[in-house]
């Protein structure tokens, strides 16, 4: 059920022809109201890509009535052109569903440099909008996937309202192919301050906790609507839970998906400084492709671990730092403790946590191993 | 000939056994003066190896007499017995050659958190110092190499005092395996505060802009030692270019030798508000996974290259940025300009000019693709 899953919204995918396999490839999603309120965080990559430029501009007054996506191109480094689409593309939405362009969000993901078919696109909105239905969720899921396998829904049922969400993504801050696309709805009654502070929040300890491969999509994009149409108005700490618990599913998915992986790594950093201090720590690991190759062999070099740690100006003392992976002690006081040949990295989840004994403080980062799959991948996307 | 170029020095290169395959493990480079002034540069990993802690302690009064290397072992992440390990072995070196241990440089490379058999070191130290020669340059080369394919040496010869030296690496910036150690000689009259200032400058435009995954070493250490057998006290301009040839001819050849690696590539930023703005960029591009997949791929992707730039704090414009890949000019005004498909990456050198047309600063950074070989290779080491 994915965005439709709360009250007051439809959407729909449609194949418009931009993808060349000819699969779905343009999604609409429509907040029927009564509320029209909204929230939306955006890439921090400072190439932004045509429709976070235009996006942006529409959440200058966070009033959303649609939001359009699309894959097949990232509409990214396109120029004046580039922007024209979008714009042309938003107004487009606006005549089909009476609403102002001003009020339409607009995310693409797909190749960088290269630019829409416009006319393709248009034809993709006049068929998107008439076929909006309450139930087309999972059909708006499909059509924002690319390099995605499956695609990526959640929901959350609290009680009287509801929290849906989809996501696509093959990694979070994976620039040109890999952007990470989310659309989240609810239908409880909050206003778009309500939904920025409860989105910040959950976004905070999901979404960017992912990380992949460490680049930075052009064209990442989490937006929340609200249509208001259960009548309730939550509790705001119970409706950044629920949230969060969406985000955190979506992001669960979005790791078990990233290209190529063979495994799911968890990252926990404990006993740091503060949190930004082990949020640090986690992500040096994470980015480290020497042990992110290691972890792809099943060998638990847990010495590249903690050399990704001295690359970071977190609080730690490399002879106090014990690691541990899937349970097996391996580094204690910052030297070798059991032998790492008891460690089984067979299973596709790897538990990776740290100890930095300075603090009280904690993080837990998500990300994948480096493969061949990936570069398989990556190396052979364009052609 | 390498460091025993210059005269002054004596080096060997000796197998004791501390590599599985039984190659030359053990390197020693004396300097038999008039002079013993020395200059040397550390990684900046806060997890330094054993040996690092050492040789900055000896650094403190800058009169060196040897410097002993060894692979098959980085001792780091070995706690204090690591620590008494370097130690002990510096006082053998101390006693075989009737030097201060104080003033003798201890460097260490191959894997994190395992200890090195102290009996062996000891027993190589010794075989070493019995197979000193005044042409063991290229033996304790070799000594040093890990997953090294082949033996990197330079040499400078001006006029009537020469700078020669060798170099281990897989790719600089490489923890673990790939550790950098590079020594330089001269017979030179200079004394430790001109070394000092001409290596760092050597060092700033040559190793420190080669980056060939973003991960950094616990072990990297580049050392100059000045013999002042030449009687000739050069211009400090004319040593510090000749120096940094030689530096230059070494990272060359340590890019050429990255692991795994189809494709040399020299990512020249131009146009930049200053120096450090360049470096970033070209950096920020050095170290993205997907660009680098994608070069190893044959795609001349050069949205992954923006994408990169705008992770950086750089001043530019992301609709003012040009890109030439191997002189095919593929992004003006930051939209698509000549046809990707122009592009012959065939070759193994590849050349990315950016320019960003903010002001009249730039840098040159060195690095490799990411290959299915360097996946296998860093997936495979321990085992």
């Amino acid at each position: 059920m994915s965005v439709t899953a709360a009250a007051g919204f439809e959407a729909a995918g449609v194949s418009a022809g931009l993808k060349s396999s000819g699969g779905l490839d343009v999604a609409l999603v429509v907040n029927r109201g009564p509320l029209a309120s909204a929230a939306a965080v955006f890439t921090s990559n400072r190439s932004k890509a045509n429709p976070i430029l235009w996006s942006q501009q529409v959440m200058a007054d966070p009033v959303v009535s649609a939001i359009l996506l699309n894959s097949g191109g990232a509409n990214c480094f396109t120029g004046h052109e580039g922007f024209q689409t979008v714009h042309a593309s938003a107004e487009a939405v606006a005549d089909a569903l009476r609403v102002s362009a001003g009020d339409v969000l607009v995310c693409s993901t797909g190749l960088i440099g290269e630019q829409l078919d416009r006319v393709r696109m248009m034809a993709g909105i006049d068929q998107a909008a008439a076929a909006l239905d309450a139930h087309g969720g999972t059909a708006a899921a499909r059509a924002i996937m690319t390099t995605d396998t499956v695609p990526k829904l959640g929901v959350h049922a609290a009680d009287g309202w509801v929290v849906g969400g989809m996501a696509k993504g093959a990694g979070m801050l994976a620039p040109a192919l890999a952007t990470m696309l989310v659309v989240l709805t609810t239908d409880a009654v909050l206003d778009s301050s309500q939904l920025d502070a409860a989105l910040r929040e959950a976004v905070r300890t999901t979404f960017d906790r992912l990380d992949s491969d460490g680049c930075m999509s052009t064209n990442d994009q989490v937006t929340l609507l609200a249509s208001g149409a259960s009548g309730i108005r939550p509790d705001l700490d119970a409706f950044t839970a629920a949230l969060t618990d969406v985000c955190a599913e979506l992001a669960r998915q979005l790791m078990a998906d990233a290209e190529g992986a063979d495994h799911e790594i968890t990252i926990t950093v404990a006993g740091a400084a503060s949190e930004s201090d082990a949020e640090e720590v986690g992500r040096a690991i994470a980015r480290s492709n020497l042990f992110k190759a290691a972890v792809f062999g099943n060998d638990p070099n847990w010495g590249r671990v903690l050399a990704a740690i001295g690359t970071t100006s977190a609080e730690f003392d490399p002879y106090n730092v014990d690691v541990r992976m899937n349970g097996v002690r391996v580094c204690h006081e910052g030297g070798p403790d059991a032998p790492r040949e008891r460690v089984d990295l067979a299973p596709r989840a790897l538990l990776v946590e740290l100890d930095l004994f300075v603090g009280a403080h904690s993080a837990t980062i998500l990300t994948n191993d480096l493969t061949h799959a990936y570069v398989h991948e990556n190396s052979a996307y364009a052609s």
